[in-house]
This record gives C-alpha cells, sequence and structure tokens, in this order.
C-alpha cells in the first residue's frame, strides 16, 4: 500500500490567540504575552504534539487609534516580546520543533537579519525559520523615521533584494570551511570563505557573514504574500507559503499559481510547501464545539468588536448593541459598509451579533466541529491541490492548541495522514525539503561536506 | 566591623577567549565559537562561580585585510553567533546571572534595540544589559551601504540621542499598566501608556515600544568610550563602564572623570561602577602561572603574532622569526615603529618575542602570578579610586574562566570582598543599584507599582 501523503502542521503562537475575545477565557494566562513561561509551556505542548513549527507574526508598533474612544485599552493586541528574541530562548528548552519568526524587510538591515536567523539556526541546531514580510501600516512607519509608510512597489523591490543579499550571506561560508586544526594553527580554508559584495538598488553589502554555513544549509523561508510580487518572490525563496484563504476555490487558484511560477527558478513543485491558516474549534460533538465558538464569541468586549467595524461603519458606540445595524448615513462609508449592512441585513444581525461575525475568523478559515468535521476539510484541501497541510491558528493558547492536540491529532494519525514521531533532525528534514547547496560549492560540481 | 565594600565581577566571553593562541589550547574546543553547548557550560561556570555577568563585544563584519598573506585563515576571530540571540538563549538555562550583550547605535534603529533589550529582560527576569557602543571601522561600514565609518562626531552624536530614544521607549509603560481585568474587559490603564514623540537630529520615533516596563525597570547599560564624548553618555546614562586600563595612574584618572561628571545629571556615585577589564593568568605558584603564560605564548602561530604588528612594520614574513627585529625603513612607518623597535632593543626581543608581547594583552591590563598577586592587584585598585570591580577577560575559555573561579575566587571570599551567593532576584539588585523609575511615575510623584 502506498504510503499516505503526510500534513505539515505549524502552529500560530502570537500572544494569547487570535481570537478578540481569547484573553478573557478563563483558562487563558492574561499576562501571557510578556511571560517566557507562557510560551515555553505552548512550545512544549507543541513539540509533543510532533507539530512542525511554531510560528510568531509581528508588527513593529503599536496601532494606536483608539477607534471607537476606549476600545484600545480593551484590545489584547498591544505587547509582545520580540519574535526572533523569544525564539531563542524557546531553542535553548524544546528539541525538535522549527521556529519561525517573523521579520520586517522594509526596516531592518539585510546583514542583522542574515546574521540573527544564521545564528538562531545554529543554536536550535537545525530549527531556524524567518517569515519574510514588508512593513504597510503607518504605525509602524512612524517608529522608523518616515512620515508614511512605503509605497507598496518600493517595499516589495527591497524585500526581493532583501532576500537575494540575505540567501547570498548565508553562503558566505561553504560546508566544512573551518578545520580549526591546532596542529598547523589553520583555522579555516581560505577557498571556502565568500564575499558577497552585493551592489544594488536599496543595499550596498560587502560581507562575507561572521557565521558559518548552517546546520539546514540555511534557515527555512516562510512567505506571506498573496500579492504579484509576493508571490514571485515565494516562488524564488520560500520553503513555506503561509496564506489566509477562506474559500477552497481559491485556494486551489492560488495554490495554483504559486507552485506553477516554481520552475522558472529551477525548483520542482514539491520544493515549496502551501500552508494556509486554520482556526480550528473542535468539539466531541458538534454541539459542544458550537457551545465553544459561542462562549468565545460573548468574551468579545462590545467596544473591541465595534472596532472592527470601526472602518466601515465609523462610531457605533452610541446605539444599542443588541439592537439592529443602522443603515449607515456617512457617504463616504455607504459603499465600504454596504456588504456587512447586507449581512446584517439577511441574517437579521444584531449590531453585536455582526461585529461577532466578523471579528471570529480574522481572514482565516475557521472550522467548527468534531475531530471528523476538521480532518474531513483537511483531507478536503490537500486532495483538491488547496494545501499540503495547515498553519493552525488557535482561538486562545494554550487552550486552542491543546484542544487540537488531543482532539484532532489522533484523527489524522488514524487517517495515516500526520507522524507519531519526528523524522529528522532538522524542521527541513522533517518538511522533507532538500537541503540548498551553497552557490560556491554548486559552482565546483560538489556535495556539501555538511552533516545536517 | 562594617562590611567589606564588595567587588562586582563580569566576565568576557566572546568566542574562545582573548588570547591570540588560545584556540590552539588542548583544552579549547575550537568550534565553540558556533557552538550553542560551549556557552552554556561557560554561563554555567560563571553563574556557579556567582559572577554578577557574562559579556559579549561583538562586531558587525569580519575584518578582511590578510596581513601578512595567510594570516587571517589562521586567527580565529572570524565567526560569532549574534550576542541578543545567544544571550536570549542562554537567559533560558542560567537563573541568576546578568547577560549583557553589544550591540552598535551605528547601524542599528533604536525602537528594534529598545524592543530587543525589552524582551530580553522579560525573558530572563530582570538579567539583560546592553553594552552600547559605536561602530568605528570601514569592514562593518561596508556591510550596511556605506563607503566609509561614520566620522566621530556624528557617530556620538548619533549615539547620545540613541540612547535618549531607547530609554524614552522603555518608559512607554508604567508599572502596574497592564490590569489584564477579565470581568470588565479591560486590558490595560490608558493614563499609564504614553507616546514618547521623539524628533531629533538623527531619529524621529513615535513609539510606543510594544513590550511592557520590565523587570528591572530598564534593562542595565554598559558604555566603554574612553573619548570625552564616551564619558558624557556614560555619565547620563550608563550603570557600568568598562575599560581598557593598564595603568593604575590612569585608570584612577578616568574613574574620577567618569564619576565626576554624574552629578550633572543628578546622579550620586555610587549610581554608576567601574568595572575595567582584567586579564588573570594564575597558577599556585608564580612560577606555575609564568609558564602557562609561556605556553599561551608559543601557541601564537608566527603569521597571527605578525598580523599584530604588521601596521607598524609591514610585511615582515621574509625574515627569520627568531631572529632580530629589523629597523623599519619605509619612512612612512618609520615613527610608528619607533616605539616597538625600541623596546625590542631594550628588551633583546626577537621578531617573535616581539609578536607576543604585543599580543598577549590586547590592551587590557594582564596580571600573572598566584590567586594572593591577583587579588592584591584588585583590592589595590579599588582601595586606590580606580576601579568598583572588574571585567574578567580570560585568556581562552572554559579553562581560564575555571582558573579563575577555582583559585582567585576563594581568595577574594577569604578575604570578605566577594559573595558567597547572589543577594537579589534582579541583575541590577546584585549590582547594588538602584531601580530607575519611570519618568511618568515620577512626574506624578508616586513610586512605582513594580515588584523587581
Amino acid at each position: 500500500m502506498a504510503e499516505k501523503r503526510q500534513l505539515k502542521l505549524g502552529v500560530s503562537i502570537r500572544g494569547l490567540g487570535y481570537h478578540a475575545g481569547g484573553w478573557r477565557h478563563p483558562d487563558v494566562p492574561s499576562g501571557g504575552a510578556m511571560d517566557f513561561e507562557h510560551f515555553v509551556n505552548v512550545a512544549r505542548i507543541a513539540e509533543a504534539a510532533k507539530l512542525d513549527m511554531v510560528f510568531l507574526a509581528d508588527g513593529v508598533g503599536i496601532r494606536q487609534k483608539d477607534e471607537p474612544p476606549g476600545s484600545l485599552c480593551r484590545s489584547n493586541q498591544n505587547v509582545e516580546l520580540e519574535p526572533i528574541t523569544l525564539l531563542s530562548a524557546l531553542a535553548a528548552v524544546t528539541k525538535h520543533i522549527g521556529l519561525v519568526a517573523t521579520a520586517s524587510t522594509t526596516y531592518n538591515e539585510p546583514y542583522h537579519l542574515a546574521r540573527k536567523f544564521g545564528s538562531l539556526d545554529h543554536i536550535s541546531k537545525g530549527r531556524a525559520g524567518w517569515n519574510l514580510v514588508t512593513s504597510w501600516s503607518d504605525a509602524e512607519a512612524f517608529n522608523f523615521g518616515r512620515e508614511h509608510q512605503m509605497a507598496y512597489a518600493d517595499r516589495y523591490e527591497r524585500a526581493m533584494e532583501f532576500a537575494e543579499v540575505v540567501t547570498g550571506l548565508w553562503d558566505s561560508w561553504e560546508g566544512g570551511a573551518f578545520v580549526h586544526d591546532k596542529t598547523s594553527g589553520v583555522f579555516y580554508d581560505p577557498d571556502r570563505l565568500h564575499t558577497l559584495a552585493h551592489r544594488g538598488k536599496h543595499f550596498s553589502v560587502l560581507g562575507p557573514l561572521s557565521v558559518d554555513r548552517t546546520p539546514q544549509g540555511r534557515p527555512i523561508i516562510v512567505q506571506a504574500g498573496a500579492s504579484d510580487q509576493g508571490r514571485d518572490i515565494a516562488a524564488r525563496f520560500a520553503d513555506i507559503v503561509f496564506s489566509a484563504e477562506q474559500d477552497l476555490a481559491a485556494a486551489r487558484a492560488y495554490y495554483a499559481s504559486v507552485k506553477g511560477r516554481l520552475a522558472t527558478h529551477g525548483r520542482r513543485t514539491d520544493e515549496l510547501l502551501m500552508l494556509p491558516g486554520l482556526v480550528p474549534i473542535v468539539g466531541a460533538t458538534r454541539a459542544e464545539a458550537q457551545a465553544k465558538h459561542e462562549a468565545l464569541q460573548e468574551l468579545i468586549d462590545p467596544l473591541v468588536g465595534l472596532s472592527y467595524i470601526y472602518g466601515n461603519f465609523g462610531d457605533l458606540s452610541a446605539y444599542p448593541i443588541d439592537g439592529p445595524v443602522p443603515e449607515p448615513k456617512d457617504p463616504k462609508l455607504r459603499s465600504r459598509a454596504a456588504v456587512m449592512f447586507n449581512l446584517a441585513q439577511e441574517k437579521g444581525y444584531t449590531i453585536r451579533q455582526l461585529c461577532q461575525a466578523i471579528a471570529s475568523g480574522r481572514g482565516h478559515r475557521t472550522v467548527i466541529g468534531t475531530p471528523a468535521d476538521i480532518a474531513d476539510t483537511m483531507e478536503e484541501w490537500v486532495d483538491q491541490g488547496a494545501a499540503d497541510g495547515f498553519n493552525i491558528i488557535p482561538t486562545h493558547l494554550p487552550v486552542g492548541l491543546e484542544d487540537f492536540a488531543a482532539l484532532v491529532l489522533p484523527e489524522l494519525r488514524r487517517r495515516g495522514i500526520f507522524r507519531e514521531e519526528y523524522e529528522a533532525r532538522t524542521f527541513r528534514g522533517n518538511l522533507g525539503l532538500p537541503e540548498p547547496q551553497n552557490r560556491y560549492t554548486e559552482a565546483r560540481g560538489q556535495g556539501t561536506a555538511l552533516s545536517a
């Protein structure tokens, strides 16, 4: 019998989970975002579950628009530990799981990032990953000497060159360069050291990098941009694409589009894994799962809920929260609010119910049901060519992850589509991805001397 | 009996130690610079010894001048893990010791650094320190889009403003800002959140920082600049000054100069600790210590030794290494080489011996002798007003640190001038330094709500 195709699974561990009311759940440590022990707990649960990676999204600023007034201090999206620093500490207390940190190409220097992720790969013995993003908000721009966010095209052009420099720096040292021969006094083989000497539009970086070739050859690169330029960066550099897709047909089209671009860069379709986000809300029965979801929805503070529709409706805080959704009066808002207003009319939503519906999924596909329901959706997406696995987005931590591990993973294992044990020593190995050759070693036509 | 003044002691753990031949010592793990386990071992030795801190110097580039030819690949100053990443991982496997990472104000953004060190302080539960430096080499400038290093005055002006922004961002949240009240839905008290809105010559940074007030109030700041501007930065911002002083009289003058500037900034003289570097080479007898030193000197590769005098003499690799030091012929070099040439004449040094003499100390005071000899020097410097303690610079790791801990520390403890156990829960507490107030809390005339 042919072995079944194995799902690759990550988990997003940002803050206290993704649900807008999650921090108020009785089992959530509400101070967890600044508490290392909270993340140790979450990472250990994920590793015990044999997941491929923990994933940290990030931004470099706090959105300070308190709209409607009084809503901001009721949201938990305010403080978070810097991801590379956090994952490096987690590297010391985990052994197998991949560690993916988001870092922006917009307000960083490629030399610094290449060095940090290279260091994390050494410290973790081959488990580092970089989620390559651009920064699109003014709130972030204001922290880095800019009056506005960088224009879209510039941002992506810079991101592409940034990735060229970082991957170039990671090839500074060929495998086996360091001989450390105490007798002869030779520390490294100078023929295996290479100076990048990059000169481009956005960056001039000489190199070499002061970090040896890493245990994975180079850290895993994750990319999440859905735009045309984002897809090009993914096809050229990424090992994993993390996307937000609600709809199977759209997810299939996106999957085909990114995979279709790989050949241009001399890559096979199995050299990149597509992992859309998935919010599972699981119960032993569908009724139990629905009850869990409703309990979370009730925890969304009304002002926080209203902040999710503020951009469409303006300030509705003077209206009764359990009353009908008013027709938008401001002509500037009318077209933006139309879809939501029609949804509310159609479903008979109150203001609270509309807010809850919008705040719930945060753009990712949410599946509420039994372990079999969730496993069915996952299998369907993989079988239909929409995914190679998923990045699980827990509603609240650690509970949402514990539920997934306790209820859904046994079902996936019963179906033979998720591992019982880690197969390899590195993150890349567990993903089943090939180790990239050093470009200079490749040019000589030699295999690497590296044992990862 | 009045309690004796206690020494504060750190240890520099960069790479494999500071001695140019150290990596070739039989007991040194020559691949240690990229091996996390090497640093875990060193940090645990330092913590078992109850030292105040491990200290990581840093640069952001590899000096690529291979002078004389073939010397560079024989030096071990090539690769090192990025310090914040490394110390964050060490935070997870240590409990008491301070963790100080060097980070440059020249090629970083203050928002990133404030966030990383703030995160490290949370992760380590109050043990983070930032060694604030400027980057002076062209080799580093080339990695960050510059044709040359930044001019001295610009570098220090930028460093001062950088420190203003970082310390300002660290005050974004007052103690007790996060109430996490699940019942009312209030996550933080908006009156305790502050937006820096810095606009200066080098930086515009809005804030606030996405990291809560840290366990130490703010991370410890270390400064090492001996220049006039460096002393001003130290007097205004630093908790510790780490200096390279060979001579007692000069060290006393430097100590008095920095301490004398504190009052201008409303600080008491005991609010800043002066810790000069000290290279101890210790044996049970003076003869044993001398033998240890000579064994290390013999391990300096001749080409590496010649690289230490290349800037003064040019390439001497064609001369017999055990022959006399030739008189410099190049008129451009003659004045720069004069002091060294005269030293060689006076002492009867061969080329090898001259190189060994120059390469040995690396600018720091070296004491070769018994535990009592080293303790005597330390006490003399403290009693004479030249130091509040020392940053120990081991010749090679872990051996140089193990020797210091096994031989010198018992002597210091016998004299009652170094701790038996850690006294406090934070790095700042063990240093005996006061917790800085948040500027906004201070302005209200309230104490902090923080329990550090």
